[in-house]
């Protein structure tokens, strides 16, 4: 192991990360400084955090305040892609990772460390997205990946260490669920799920009631929605990051949100997990509901295709590549006119849009329906079928000429 | 108008196709055979459906049973690409139409008739699906679309067309809604749709209850699918028409399958419509589930691709392409696999996989949790992370070494 | 036909366009304005091209110069995306149509005429170039297509048709090849190479000497790149038209550029054409050598997505769309590091990169090759190749397990 | 290191194989087997290479004859695909690995081997070609890749371990270029082209004359392609293999198929390599001449998106894999109909295709060209473009009214 003297950790405050501290000080020999990104997981983990990493060995603790950036600057941007990974996953840990690892590095080098550290397992998706920024933004920081290399693979171990050294420790030996949670969503692995043909049960789900428990009245929001990105609920212009967190509220109360899915890791390997992104999912719907009325064909095929891009690139941990750059720079061209306002209900666990209206939309009811208007003469759609369908003429008329 | 003798028609037993009937035999002079494709699109329709044709002057009326083909060979073939419209619609009429064109063009060609005619409108896209096939199958055929030249703009033209002439007709004179329903779905269109800042109402859904009228209690039903097709219905083997319809009343009872979407017409115009496609929307719930344990990335991901440019190749009318076919073959290579089993949990509007479980699942509990296996070493990890990132990292480390 | 009061003609100075004067004048009662756009098709073809216009009866007549404007804002941002429509075609007639119908929007309103014309044929993809464009800067303005109306369908008619009026015209009778020259490129159709099977012959190629003609000895020319853009040559900073006009007399000296395809034309049928595009040929490879060492795998293979997107778009005439904004947007930014220096030969037809260097390339001879180095340790293949394939290697010891 | 029983090596009989026979027995304390796979290398590089095998210590040799099926069932179905790499490289030597790999594999399974082993170095990206083949078909066997284990990093260190073993070897100290070749290509790296900024020189190049030295007077030769395979030349019906043999004589004499690129490995880095594929050349410009005649627009631009995606599958060595099968297949579907004759020009480096015709071509002089038709109306074509361009029509009809 080359010599490392300052290492900045990624640090959550879990028993993984508490164990970390003074395992890098006793096999790095080095001082560890414990940064926490506050991506808006609640304020119950971030409660007394300081305290928790100085105790536990770290000689400095920075909190980061990254809930409004990450809405902001990663979430819309994403969102104008319409990035879903694999048909169903909102990428709320995938787009929650490059700004903690961004913002790691920045305080690294602030503080001048030589080394970046992470709590991340090796078999997961997090260790690829943490590294690959940091391979990014400073690669010739060192990256310490304790998963990798220590031989602590359980909890019991891991507490006993901890109990070794007198470092006080709230984890309980028993963890059935793995979970991650910030601002657009919550995660929820292992247990019961890890058996695909088992039903996910009540303790699956954190956020949200089950769509049974909820209301048996739906519930109408009206959202404004400016350049893909919803401005106002209600007719109350507010943040993104109020936005969503007041439709975490809504959303949850309705049972919305709620994805079981077995999806496939970056690394190779599948893994089942439950997601649920109640504000996120009305968010989406919203957008997707003011692109119907505003994308042409052909635009709404390509933000498809860029959404599909996208959603890999985002998940496999590329949000710092020139080209997940070009992609957000194409999907922000094209949500540029994306404005108009759009009613949801909210009910038993769906989000729909009910109504919609935009200045830029292209739907217009007397150009689609019966009766002659400016743009469209009913002849003219006899020598559009004939040249579209010309190829498809052309060779069956020559197939038969030589039969 | 140049000289026709003898013309099938894809007569409906509606008002419009009632009325083409003496329309065409007064303006071109000619024998109408009227040919009726039954797609699924309920016995009530079909009831005395041969007598209307031949009291309306048709000199022949055929009934061709396509149910059973469309299901096996236009939808499941569609179902293995993913195809779904604009992120929504799940193309019902879309898919009817090559096969109501192309066996209307093999009664053509059987009893001898020199021209093809369709009683579709001139801003619709129905048009273009049929002329297209009829391009793509006989080209040689005059094509006769009396909506783009006669005057009868008004149901009430169309009434009083056929009062004239006395020929029987039940249609009533006020007609709010457009519809058009097959084995997969029916759509709606028109009436207070036509302001998208309207909600649709109870009058624009046909076959499924409200979601706020649907049971209490959730109902959980299991597909068996094979290759990327539903087999079997909680453990009883069927037809793939058979599933469908089976699928259909299950749905509709707990309100499944609505969409109330504004959609990108071919023709260039944004039109809106209400789709329900209740069996449907449980059978592609079904196969994206098992396709999540049986699917690597990079397959998924393709499938995804697929199903994007099906979904507009279908829509606009592309059946009969090179280009389809060869989409189409891409899917069914990768359909192959697609075995297993799911069950699926039907509650207030929603389908959803709540189990499943495949032989050829990729997903392993065993690989996917902590602990050492015989696939995966951790220290794995730490190389793929390199390589995959070093590009990126020699990007940084050049540009700091310009600095 | 709807009255028209002025309008605007995109004029030639050939003889369709003379005739196209008079035949409005007498057809819509109106006056006419004749607009000639230069895009640098050569000083021949414009002089005394006003005199000409005015004596057709033309009540004025503009001439715009676009040649940088189209080299700078049309050409670049195409070359970006690295478009070459069906593997071949450097798009040369494609890219100059949205130019000039944009600045003869801009004449028409600016002479406040209420209509367009152009000379296209009907048959051709320029129509659709040009209207598409008319489409999306002045719906409001009627669109005049003489060619869809007439039935002068000769060149002989057509100058009977100028004789009949006194009007001068050196047009001759026999006409073998249609062409079109700008700054980009010169085409040629018709004549010998409606038959596919005839080669084309000497008559068929303008602006390049044929490569049996071309010096024995090769030319070597140093291309400085600037964010994907040509600025300097030979190391003397120009603009980008002076690099493509100076490009175009080195590359036609050594036969550079001759391309010989059939293409599908936009409007559903095939043609073929000789197109010689000598210093595009120069600037395209230059561009793509100095991608080859800045482009990462993955931002390399979305360039050529882009590109094949964009050839189709900007051969359909597609410019003025968000979608066509969209794809240049992103290709721009995947442009910005694209600068470096190339060294290119040229000999008997061939233009070929032997040289080339960049600040931002991530190709290093110590990473590449044998030994170590900071980046890349042998061990890490190890790990990246066992999770690379890792979803084979579980596929195939399921079905090991199963069998 | 786990016990190794018997080793199957792709053996070349170069000197890196020559010396991991003995470093397998001495390190791995097992039985080696030689396996050669005859791809077209050339008779000089097979010569006593059983011998030489058994010399070196391996305990059996055989030697596979893949180069008829090399040609038919892989390069074939990628050609079809029209795969290229980054635009340039032909794909030589990836399409070569994966065959090599499965005769290993089959191999190794006859003579109950329990490990495969091959001599790529860890950089490159054929260690990852083989492996994945491995993986995908016998995952079960375990991998020896000597070069990411041992410490013989140098031609010097490698021929004293021989020298010091006795084995006899005629490889030189000095080798300044790494070659590969098949019966496809040659390609050769190392050297003066370590350095982007140096010219290769005559010693780059092997199989082909410089185009200056090639003959002055062009050759013409005729293929006949059948479902996108060439199967005749110059009216001769030939296999797949010896048509491929027969170009390589004919392009190499005139300097057909050099490439000069840098591009991107898989494993994250870039490397610098020229390419020679006389033959490979000629005949993809001859199938991409017959598909112009035969694909319409849709289908020749999917068929270049196939090319592109496959260009990475099998340059990346996932041959093997479910997405690959699906895109050859969809390939295959497009090429069915590719059929016809062209003639090519072979002239100082380049082949040109001069002539192309095929019974399936939609191109048609009649329909290209003035006057009238069946097919082809002019009048169609305002249609066709009102309804092509009305979505932009209704936005700037909109944004008008508005403003």
């Amino acid at each position: 192991m080359s010599k490392v003297n300052k290492v900045v950790l990624a640090y959550s405050g879990g028993l993984d990360t508490s164990a970390i501290i003074p395992w890098l000080k006793e096999n790095y020999d080095c001082e560890v400084v414990a940064f926490v990104a506050d991506v808006g997981q609640g304020e119950q983990e971030l409660e007394g955090i300081e305290q928790k990493a100085l105790a536990s060995g770290a000689s400095q603790c920075f909190i980061a305040d990254l809930k409004h950036e990450m809405v902001a600057d990663y979430i819309y941007p994403s969102l104008k892609t319409g990035a879903v990974y694999e048909g169903k996953y909102l990428l709320g840990t995938s787009m929650a990772r490059p700004i903690i690892a961004k913002a790691q590095v920045e305080c690294a080098l602030e503080v001048g460390a030589d080394a970046l550290c992470h709590g991340c397992t090796g078999k997961g998706n997090d260790q690829v997205r943490f590294e690959s920024t940091f391979s990014a933004l400073a690669p010739q920081l060192k990256v310490i990946a304790p998963w990798r290399e220590w031989d602590l693979t359980s909890r019991e171990a891991l507490l006993d260490y901890l109990a070794a050294r007198d470092i006080p420790c709230t984890a309980s030996l028993e963890k059935i669920y793995s979970r991650d949670a910030n601002a657009w969503h919550v995660s929820t692995e292992g247990g019961v799920l890890e058996d695909t043909w088992t039903a996910a049960n009540q303790d699956c789900w954190v956020w949200t009631v089950a769509p049974e428990e909820a209301p048996n009245t739906p519930e109408f929001v009206t959202l404004g929605v400016q350049s893909g990105e919803v401005v106002s609920v209600d007719g109350e212009s507010m943040s993104p990051y109020d936005v969503l967190t007041l439709l975490n509220d809504k959303g949850a109360a309705h049972g919305v949100g709620r994805i079981d899915i077995v999806e496939n890791r970056l690394v190779g390997m599948k893994s089942r997990g439950c997601y649920e992104t109640p504000g996120g999912t009305i968010i989406m719907e919203a957008l997707r509901g003011v692109e119907q009325l505003v994308l042409d064909k052909e635009s709404y095929q390509f933000r498809e295709e860029l959404g599909l891009k996208a959603s890999h690139l985002i998940y496999d941990g590329r949000w710092f590549t020139p080209l997940c750059q070009s992609i957000v720079a194409a999907a922000n061209s094209l949500a540029a006119p994306v404005t108009g306002e759009v009613v949801i209900k909210l009910y038993k666990g769906q989000a729909t849009v009910v109504q919609k209206r935009s200045t830029n939309s292209l739907y217009s009811e007397d150009f689609a329906t019966f009766g002659d208007d400016d743009v469209y003469d009913h002849s003219h759609a006899e020598g559009f079928i004939r040249l579209y369908s010309l190829s498809s003429r052309i060779r069956t008329l020559n197939k038969q000429k030589q039969s």
